[in-house]
């Protein structure tokens, strides 16, 4: 990973808008700032007229670790607080105002540093810095989402031979938990949703120990973390006789996640995106039962920016990976979600999601 | 679960400390008030003189679910921002200060809501008011640790048979994940530390890639998540012949792990039940290699109140649940850890954890 790279477009970024100084408090951002994969610890950013300059404070645990991993910044192992320490060390690097992530930082983590910075340093909210640096995947990353994805897919069929009535959710998602291990997987990226018969109206099903019934839709939603990257993808299957009423459900919802990916291109709006997907599902007679936001971005984490969703008008741009993932929710009845990932290239867009999307039944 | 007896505790607290209203944003809080297991959602409770009255707001992809799980609160589906229709609701209450939960809030968060209801309601910081009540569970939380324990614990030797040297750390992890779902687990507690050889002397040490060695010491951290409820154990098992250094190491930590333990009972403070062990440490000459606190409460959370470090003079009360977990971390050679969850009870503590802590060489 090319950490220099990362770490000079964002003081490049500091100084446009005429920062000195930010710390650096969310882990995924510190993760792809410099390389530290620990869970806990803080990066100050200063980038004044004598030249960038990153420390990265951690605590005794981490000594070993941020020694092997970091990258571009120099470390302080912190004896008291990680985050005190920083604050100190912006003062006296002659910081005036240092900005921080008011996403990202607690209400009353902001409340003891005011007080203990008082009088010698201003504490100013940023939002979302890091995070449209990250946006943008460099080729490193790219490379990192394909394998993530990859494996992602390849665990499909071992879902779908895991699945008969009657075996439960959770059995089901374990054995697709297991297969990513094997290869390599550190975890999954979110809590593996299997939402079988009328929980597949549930847009957010976890598996449960509910058993596989005999009839009715299975959404299958999952992704692994491979690598630091995430994977995100959902299929729908059928168990049993599909009726005409489930067949035009999961037409409805492959032709508006086709017309999305259709529309994904650098330049467009993401909530145009969005809205044409959402056309295609009103047309076919089922508006008001797709109840989310056609999908998000994805990377170190699971959701990034951007939203794909109504009122989003920032462009698309290359190098951005999205997912796209209408459904429909029918209460009592069952549900139906079909989730790819996409990158947006310099002229249109790439489903990096292999899978196929005809209606299996099982 | 009853619900309705932690609501009459949080409204009784909330009298007691002269607070009209309380926004919870806490997901875990609002689980252990009203039953929602959710990832989004706010439970807005009032306690003025004409009574108490909670409510819960979250969105349309929760419609069915939040139907089905809150006891005790009147549900409302919010249309744009569940946060901001609590905070409405509030101010319709005619509540004039509403307590926040600083620790769970981002300070982008707090800085939206202020601006929303400026001139219609004070928001005012307020720590742990929830917490402290998980604090002490309740008979049906200990049944529940106690099954999670018992499920965590009955994996240890499925971890035990999955080590041999050249096997990754990721494979033993995936072994013991996948023994746990299975067995009904809802994931795990955290990520799984598998460290094995040099990397035992990570206290964090998550499963890598890398292979166990011939020989040396593998720390096993892991946890299961039962019907919503953590488990939380650690041992450590030795490859090939045990040194006469290593086999100090093991008996230092257990003594310590030991001498901790013995002084747990209701009164005393969490600061002497780390010192207990840190003493033991200190005379067998391990004075520094000890560089984490001795424990955390456990509960809906991994990672709860009361912690069991220096300085902590808040006396353990029946009903807590905690670890105790110290270790020696020698960088370039290896580290033991022991860890067991404990319960306060009303003249002394039970440990929970049954699983044997002699040395076990493979």
């Amino acid at each position: 990973m090319d950490y220099l790279a990362r770490q000079r477009r964002l003081t490049a970024r500091l100084r446009e808008i005429g920062s000195a100084a930010l710390l650096v408090t969310h882990l995924p951002n510190i993760r792809y700032l410099c390389g530290f994969t620990g869970s806990a610890g803080v990066l100050l950013v200063t980038a004044g007229a004598r030249g960038a300059r990153l420390t990265f404070f951690t605590d005794g645990r981490y000594t070993q670790q941020a020694a092997e991993e970091v990258t571009g910044a120099s470390l302080v192992i912190a004896k008291k607080s990680a985050l005190l320490e920083a604050c100190e060390a912006a003062v006296k690097a002659r910081v005036k105002t240092l900005g921080f992530e008011a996403e990202q930082l607690q209400y009353v983590t902001f409340q003891h540093l005011s007080h203990a910075v008082k009088g010698k340093l201003k504490l100013k909210p940023t939002t979302g810095l890091v995070e449209q640096l990250r946006m943008i995947k460099d080729a490193d990353e790219i490379e990192h989402i394909r394998a993530a994805v990859g494996l992602g897919s390849s665990l499909f069929q071992t879902a779908l031979a895991a699945i008969r009535p009657g075996v439960a959710e959770t059995a089901v998602a374990g054995e697709l938990e297991f297969h990513a291990r094997r290869a390599g997987a550190e975890k999954m990226s979110f809590d593996t949703i299997v939402a079988s018969g009328s929980r597949s109206a549930l847009p957010h099903g976890r598996a449960s120990g509910q058993a596989i019934p005999d009839s009715g839709f299975i959404i299958l939603d999952y992704g692994v973390i491979l690598a630091g990257y995430c994977s995100d993808m959902t299929r729908t299957v059928h168990v049993g006789p599909v009726s005409d009423s489930h067949q035009r459900m999961y037409e409805a919802v492959k032709d508006a996640q086709l017309a999305s990916i259709e529309a994904v291109r650098p330049g467009v709006e993401a909530a145009k995106v969005d809205q044409a997907g959402r056309d295609v599902l009103k047309k076919a007679g089922y508006d008001g039962y797709f109840i989310h936001s056609t999908g998000h971005g994805v990377g170190i984490e699971i959701h990034e920016q951007p939203r794909i969703a109504k009122g989003q008008t920032a462009p698309l741009e290359p190098g951005m990976v999205i997912t796209i993932e209408p459904g429909i929710y029918i209460p009592d009845d069952g549900g139906v979600r079909i989730e790819d990932m996409v990158l947006v290239t310099a002229t249109g867009h790439e489903v990096l999601t292999p899978t196929d999307k005809s209606l299996i039944t099982l």
